[in-house]
């Protein structure tokens, strides 16, 4: 099954699948993208009938528009700085229609296995049980879609749910005269206590964090914060994070002025959350800080600094698992969220598969992947080429050392990544390097391109590379 | 009717009434408090039956609890930074409790009518139907629950409340998929705006305003921010307000960065709206701002920037009038808000007349209306003595400008006053030059304090003036 360029398959039309399908045209590259939604957009399309948007009623993206915004799609400038889902989704619908990316999409077909050939390729069968074959896999399933909740000993009679599951103050469930917990200090954490705190709803909100965490401001000085945080690739990044824990205290102070806890990182170290209204919740007394679950019992939960209260509901906001259910788990899984791949795309050994999508991108994922899906159009033509497996474990240990070593060691922060290092150390080391490498090693197994790719792909690949 | 101390009337049971007695009681003047409703706390008495809260359900105070606290009477260390309407309204419940203030106060026994009579003294009319005689009379009555709302040419058609009468979203109408409008930006708009702009309750909401305001967070690098509020009397005041418009910035930046009109003041020359949430409001597109209304027609509104829309409801945010209704309006009353008080107490040329409360204090109304019943207690005992009408006139001219001077011609402004500088002039200044008057004029109409006061009561002036 040899193309001149391969024939193409991609799991999941959201960011990361459309991103790679737009930029697949733009090489020329023949893809199908299979979903098994019957519309685009994935965690962005507010009640996803597939169940993988974990997008409340509420949710705005908690980047601002500035650094939302792909690089070759700007958002429209009467959006507000930080949109509504809605609006994301809208975005993202027009994104598909300026560059025709409905057309190859298969709705309502999710992929449910791909096996490997033994030669090279892809069997994959579908929703609809079809079996179809393809010289390349572009895996973009997202990592926002399996809710992930911690265990503790004893058990809860109350209700308990995932925030994946949270809708708003009357979905999925009344909390209305609710003694409610929310564990977790992420963004979903803070707007869920935020918005069920309110006391017009008359619940008590109480809040359990284990390694507690930093609130940043969506603004400050009145402009978006996000615009102040463009990290340098000139300067080292310890000595960044060094400069952000300077001055923090500026903006929001240290957690504890609000009864959080302590956090067991500095500032940086871990991905801070955003949040304008938690301390004031905080800090009205409206939402109650608690340290870690240690045991429940019936309806009481007990914390490890020895307190105790009686809850009717828990919602974990403790994130989300890295999960391929198309995989058999022996082959590739990520227990605990890791899995090691050379920039963070390729799995090492595996030519003919590519991960969009899989990092914890900061300052946001839009232009993560963006950045990933170029090369996934490169790689697919031959224009840039990988290294052998040796030298790929060396520079995963190696990024992976940079880029969350001085992070906590937890299933959240393993994915966890700056994009503005990244795209530079793509676009001014990798990226010329597997050119180079291109070079050296010719076309890649599934097609020759040099020889018969035609001129016009070649000129539109001149100005890419 | 002269008693060797003067009997005297309180009217109103809120923070300013309640203060006035706890000092009368120090200095065992002998006083009935009026209050029209079944329960202590005016304003802070969530849904008072005489109609007198302003208070909506989500309310917490803008002021923290380190500058809210009475001088004599500690908030509980437990309280939260910035209290809820009830934890205010316990505080003041515990007051009246520890200083015996409720044995004093005859509720459900407003004062309907207030006459002063030829020789001094004052029969007062009761919501009993009584007629009762005091030598002095104190005005405690607040100025909070008066809504005033602006005239705009044309009819509006649909729904059109004041915020004095919004509970939650809920009550007094269903505010849901409503587009409503909120005229003002004070702080009950700012809240009611952001509360109603909810994603979760599909409205649409629109701000408008006439004079624009600054916004100023309630935190600050982790602390209240008007902790970091205190006026010096040893700095000129112009130099402060100087100082605050060059710092302004750095908090929450400039009101047009959110999309509101270019305030028609600089920082500090007007009352500034406290809230984090509105910019966040604003920047996601929650809330639209627009310029002040020109005319209604229907349900549409037109704005002064040309632009209009259809509303089903307009909240008048636009504060309060000063109301005495118990005094004929000929005698005594308050044309846009401007009553001319010497050191906003006493009305010149009537002698045995105070009023308690009647200030926009900034940062808070708790510690002024508690400095000026101490003043309250002074001058009822003859401790403290008024200068002539001729000078009460000038000192009112000239504190006048130095408090309200730089600020807008506006109702809501001609109030104004700053906390600091007040109880500073009033206690290293005013108050010695009123005992010095007092030794000079000997003592009052009413009384003959220096020969009859017994040995207790004059032993404990002693402690305080």
């Amino acid at each position: 099954m040899n193309h001149p360029l391969p024939s193409t398959a991609i799991i999941g039309a959201g960011i990361s699948g459309l991103t790679a399908g737009k930029m697949l045209n733009d090489y020329g590259v023949p893809y199908v993208c299979f979903e098994s939604s019957d519309r685009i957009g994935g965690n962005w399309a507010f009640g996803n009938p597939n169940g993988h948007s974990s997008a409340y009623k509420s949710l705005h993206i908690d980047t601002s528009k500035h650094q939302l915004s792909f690089r070759d799609f700007p958002m429209p400038t009467d959006y507000p700085d930080f949109p509504h889902h809605t609006e994301i989704k809208k975005y993202l619908d027009s994104y598909a229609d300026a560059f025709g990316l409905l057309d190859n999409i298969e709705f309502e077909n999710g992929v449910t296995h791909a096996r490997r050939l033994d030669d090279g390729g892809w069997e994959l069968e579908t929703q609809r049980g079809q079996r179809r074959r393809f010289d390349l896999l572009v895996v973009a399933n997202g990592h926002h879609w399996d809710p992930r909740s911690p265990e503790f000993p004893g058990d809860f009679t109350g209700v308990t749910m995932h925030a994946h599951h949270y809708i708003d103050p009357k979905t999925p469930y009344d909390f209305s005269g609710k003694r409610i917990l929310v564990v977790g200090l992420g963004n979903s954490a803070a707007d869920i206590a935020v918005e069920l705190s309110s006391r017009t709803l008359d619940n008590t909100l109480t809040l359990s964090t284990r390694s507690g965490a930093w609130i940043v401001p969506k603004y400050f000085a009145g402009k978006p914060a996000d615009k102040y945080y463009h990290t340098s690739p000139h300067i080292p990044f310890a000595w960044q994070r060094k400069f952000m824990q300077v001055m923090q205290p500026l903006t929001t102070g240290r957690p504890e002025d609000y009864g959080l806890p302590t956090p067991n990182h500095k500032f940086f170290e871990a991905h801070p959350t955003q949040s304008v209204e938690l301390p004031l919740r905080l800090g009205s007394g409206d939402v109650v800080a608690k340290p870690n679950i240690t045991r429940f019992d019936g309806d009481t939960v007990y914390f490890d600094d020895g307190t105790s209260d009686d809850f009717d509901i828990i919602i974990y906001a403790t994130g989300y698992n890295i999960t391929f259910p198309f995989f058999d788990p022996d082959f590739i899984s990520a227990p605990d969220n890791r899995i090691d791949l050379y920039k963070r795309m390729f799995y090492p050994g595996i030519d003919d598969l590519i991960f969009a999508g899989f990092a914890q991108a900061t300052p946001t994922l839009f232009p993560f992947v963006e950045a990933q899906a170029r090369l996934v159009g490169a790689y697919a033509v031959g224009r840039y080429r990988l290294p052998d497996v040796a030298e790929m474990r060396q520079v995963i240990a190696a990024d992976q050392q940079f880029y969350t070593g001085h992070m906590l060691d937890r299933p959240r922060h393993t994915q966890q990544l700056d994009y503005y290092l990244y795209e530079h150390n793509m676009r001014t080391a990798e990226i010329p390097a597997g050119v180079k490498r291109a070079h050296l090693q010719g076309p890649p197994r599934w097609a020759g391109v040099d020889a018969a790719v035609d001129a016009a792909v070649e000129a539109q690949l001149e100005d890419r590379l």
